[in-house]
């Protein structure tokens, strides 16, 4: 991949960096895939970085190439919606230690000429983010006029905004946490047991032919997805209806839909993210605790902060319940940060904010425009 | 195992029922393992029938043989405990389809001479129960003072009521449910496809070496155990505290306590469980839904019930919430059941009933004396 500096679709760009990493070493060369939308202005004062989550990418609102679907987050991001690609420069990059081009476990260490696996490092959130500014000094881009990110992508927006405070000029944090909690830490181990559980993993050396982890990395699929959803959205969805049949099988078939749709989201899964990147970037969450290096007080790590805060939360939501984001509003408050914050209902738990909720599509057009 | 009617402990009987299962079938012959503790009293009227739960057996206040473990009820059951073994006979008989000594998939096929393995029958509660039943019958015990239960020892005790009203005095259920949610299902479901994927299930005929699909099983049981547990209750007995380290390893290995507390219930668990039992005993509970059989109507279920009932539930218990205990009072009293109910604080969740829990302990008492 060489470097090209035009916006538009599937950038990609090969930096030397490298990156200083929390474990110690340094990381290069450092790939980059990301996507843009609207045009950077002359001044590149109109940058918006929309940070992903733990699966997501950076088709934010373009066609995803493997699965052919819409972006996963189109009611948000594009001309007219509310972070409006007409007014901003929309860049969305692939984390460090994903899959869809950046670098990561399945990247060719140049050393080797073979996959890092699992000789990659592991990862923080602040490394994804340390990365992001080097692309964004690549690009040009001194001062961001937003990070905004849900869930994973809400704790590298608070990293953004806790690194490079005179960088973000707004950041938005939806649905998200400033550490992962015992019981997050809990339902990422069983991801990752499930994984290095599975004999096709073969200790992460498994690119040399066509026989991934599909198992293992289906299971942990299953086991976290029932952590993006809601109990009692789950009831409305599915309750107890049964998946094409009038009479329970008395077998072990997937009898009811909630176990169809399961079984469903586990083996999809699997044709678009590598097993490897699922163990790093669950680490790169279990390891965040933005007020660790503050010895445990979450206000020092916004001390002289310049940017404007926006916090959603949802009500359903069990991963990252609102109680995470009002502490996250207390320390900043207590920072004397500018911060407003909401909790909205919705009944479908911490995926609300990849749903079309235009409740949180006002507040966010609302608060970026009021931040020009 | 020959047929032995003295009480005492590490009671087996083998009958030749049969019993007729939900799936249409009879199945014969019927190995029941089961323990008691008291006295049986002349006319026999003096028995408490424990329910036991999931993953727990009929051990409930002697020595597992297989851990070494103290009983898993011995704050509740004894000389003087609230189910006073001075004043009842206790019974506790391993459930049908499980794996410490009444028939389960383990168990020899008498047709085959070889293991049932996945040719067993799949099972339901109200199997179980009439299972029961038959067991009782051969020890002469036509009523029984008390049937009680927690979780899906607390599912039986509805369905005891439920099946044989003139048998039961008084039913006590305990953090449990009147059917499973979709969200209890998907969580089942995840355990199963875990045993499933594991390629030392071998389709479920593992018996005859010595490498079960231990690793499968594990991770079933890690992502149980969770569900177990409340929030709070993970944060306040392991918050992010680092395993035997003072940093973190930046590496794969158990660096938080809750991991390598969850790895060690996943291991011990193999150690002591049948991976096909968990598969078939999870089935039985996804299936249960006491209403299904009453087109819905839950209170149809106890229609003309004689039976006095308590019903308990924990406020952090997310498994099995208050809501649903309070649907089953709801339809006890529009069925006209005598019921008292109570929602107990405690932070340990749904094995808050496990747990030495003065209040529970309390309550049972008062509600068993006060029905003699």
């Amino acid at each position: 991949m060489g470097a090209d500096e035009r916006f538009g679709l599937n950038k990609g760009v090969r930096l030397m960096g490298p990156v200083q990493l929390d474990n110690g070493a340094a990381f290069a060369p450092l790939d980059f895939a990301y996507e843009s939308y609207g045009e950077l202005n002359a001044d590149k004062s109109n940058a918006i970085l929309i940070c992903h989550a733990l699966t997501m990418d950076q088709y934010v609102a373009s066609t995803h190439p493997v699965t052919g679907k819409d972006g996963w987050w189109v009611n948000m991001v594009g001309p007219g919606k509310p972070i409006d690609t007409d007014r901003y420069c929309v860049l969305c990059i692939n984390v460090l230690g994903s899959c869809m081009g950046s670098s990561g476990p399945a990247s060719i260490d140049p050393g080797t000429g073979e996959p890092y696996a699992m000789d990659f490092p592991v990862i923080t959130i602040a490394d994804m983010v340390r990365a992001q500014a080097i692309l964004l000094d690549h690009l040009g881009i001194d001062t961001l006029a937003a990070v905004v990110g849900g869930s994973m992508g809400g704790m590298q927006a608070l990293c953004w905004a806790s690194l490079y405070p005179q960088r973000v000029r707004s950041a938005v944090v939806i649905a998200s946490a400033a550490r992962h909690s015992a019981q997050n830490i809990a339902f990422h181990e069983v991801g990752r047991q499930a994984i290095m559980a599975d004999p096709y993993w073969r200790g992460g050396d498994y690119y040399g032919d066509d026989t991934p982890p599909a198992k293992g990395l289906s299971v942990a699929r299953m086991a976290a997805h029932i952590t993006y959803m809601s109990e009692a959205g789950l009831t409305e969805k599915f309750g107890r209806n049964l998946q094409d049949r009038d009479a329970k099988s008395f077998g072990f078939d997937a009898d009811f839909q909630i176990e169809s749709y399961l079984r469903h989201q586990g083996i999809s899964f699997v044709d678009r993210f590598d097993a490897n990147s699922y163990l790093y970037i669950t680490r790169a969450m279990d390891y965040f605790d933005l007020a660790e290096a503050h010895g445990g007080n979450l206000s020092a790590a916004f001390r002289g902060s310049q940017t404007r805060f926006c916090l959603i939360s949802f009500d359903s939501d069990w991963l990252y319940p609102t109680a995470e984001s009002r502490r996250i509003v207390h320390a900043l408050n207590a920072a004397g940060a500018p911060v407003s914050f909401v909790e909205l209902s919705s009944p479908f738990g911490h995926d609300a904010f990849l749903i079309d909720a235009p409740d949180m599509n006002r507040i966010v057009d609302g608060f970026l425009r009021a931040g020009v």
